[in-house]
């Protein structure tokens, strides 16, 4: 049994990390929730109210689950880890720093070994996207990467997706920049999608072009995605890979069919027309679940 | 002065029709509306209230603007044709005959003299995506395109458009499929934009990988574009040349702004990050006018 603290236990992600808790029947022995916003101060877990306190003192927990942004997590995190926890942040704060593994368990288990207290969970959009390709990558050998996201609002959060519900802002707009640009003019999100592919596959020779967007849809992350090999590959073959692969679904869905699923959904598996070796292939997940709170949750498993 | 007739007059892009030519002053000596839908009987040219009667008989006109659908094309345009006239057609029926032309003004408009009858108005998502992409090619050769599309719903007709106003269907969906499905695993709009995108640029070599998909938004079509050339370009040269080149505007703008303008919108002109000799762009156009209703009456003006 564990001590679990919740950090952001009010934001969208944080909310799901309870429901997923509760779902997977983690071993809670005492869950201790935070929050630095205003909007609730009390939430349910487990079928009883826990209240939600400022992060003013800092308890002795096991695992300490964040999902509360960069600034909080730079903060916070070393306070929790001093107190013994291990914290598996959902921020992009420490993702790319050398000695914090970035995991996705599916892929890169063992990595979680290797911690220092802290372990990060990776862009809900690219755990999205290499749960399908992983396993193709095992067998052809990824060279090249190609995708352009359909991200939904609620990635951006609440407030965001509250934005949405109202008709404002992302209604009927379709937005091709998410994260702030740099000099090459690639964004913030894009740069996560190849430097963390790279980490969390051990392939630092992997290129990834993303375009990442933002789409008026409340709820999960569609892909288009073109991969280039360095073997010949097949549709067909693919489809048989990924039919066995681990948190992966061979099937067309609507989106409403995917929301609060963990697998990822995966269709139109087709030969690429611009790669002699590649493919491309259509990718959703929900991203407050296998892209956020499930993949953190299931990193918290290897843990106990 | 001409006599038009616009067939599919009551149709979201034979509306645009009429405000079009309205627009641009076209000489309209007298026009004749037909429709075989049962919305509406009449509707305003010129402030002035016109019949719309079903195709029964078929007058004598110049130009015949067609969006009516590939049934309607394949059946009346023949007739209109036999009459005298020039069929200007937005279905995708003729497209690909060889003694058809499928004209882009800013790029081919010398094949509009090589009609037989009948001319062919390209898929819009192709003309919103090559506008920017000729003057590219003139400068460094296009060898591969691919592209992921932001389709809006009014590209799918106002019955369409009306289910995403009434929260239908579409509200909240992502779907990656337009038109019929292939046994390649590629769908009719998707093969639209490759032999069209050939056969406008008279480039029988060009490689175009598009996933074409359907977002919830009513109006512009957005693209994400990934180009290999022969020779290396860069974003500034790029930005330059596309400053000049007719119908392009190199600007970021929001939907609604695009919605109702003639000019393509490009921004987000970057290195590619997966073809050596490669450019990434952001495109998007008005689908009802420069992907629909412009690009037909700048033809008829071309024959005029």
């Amino acid at each position: 049994m564990a001590r679990i603290a919740v950090v952001g236990a009010t934001g969208l992600v944080g909310e799901k990390f309870l429901r997923v808790l509760e779902e997977r029947n983690f071993p809670v022995d005492e869950i201790f929730l935070f929050s630095t916003g205003k909007r609730k101060r009390e939430v349910y877990f487990k079928g009883e109210k826990h209240p939600v306190l400022p992060p003013l003192e800092i308890p002795e927990v096991d695992i300490a689950l964040f999902s509360a942004g960069e600034t909080v997590a730079r903060e916070l995190a070393p306070l929790f880890r001093e107190k013994g926890a291990v914290v598996v942040d959902n921020s992009s704060a420490f993702r790319l720093e050398p000695d914090v593994p970035l995991v996705v368990p599916e892929i890169n288990p063992e990595d979680v070994k290797l911690h220092k207290g802290i372990i990060a969970n990776p862009n809900c959009s690219t755990i999205i996207m290499l749960l399908p390709l992983y396993p193709l990558h095992l067998r052809w050998k990824i060279k090249r990467i190609i995708t352009s996201t359909y991200q939904s609002v609620s990635g951006a959060g609440r407030d965001e997706l509250e934005k949405l519900e109202r008709g404002e802002e992302y209604r009927d707009e379709i937005i091709p920049w998410i994260g702030e640009e740099f000099e090459d003019g690639y964004t913030k999100e894009e740069n996560k999608m190849l430097y963390e592919t790279r980490k969390i596959m051990h392939e630092p020779g992997i290129m990834v072009e993303a375009t990442c967007v933002r789409v008026p849809v409340p709820y999960v992350h569609s892909l288009s995605v073109t991969v280039e090999f360095e073997k010949r590959p097949n549709p067909e073959e693919a489809s048989e890979i990924l039919k066995k692969a681990p948190g992966v679904r061979v099937e067309e869905r609507k989106l409403r069919e995917i929301k609060d699923r963990d697998e990822v959904f995966v269709w139109r598996i087709r030969y690429s027309r611009v790669f002699e070796n590649g493919l491309s292939m259509w990718v959703a997940g929900d991203n407050l679940r296998k892209g956020a709170a499930t993949n953190a949750v299931q990193i918290a498993e290897l843990l106990t």
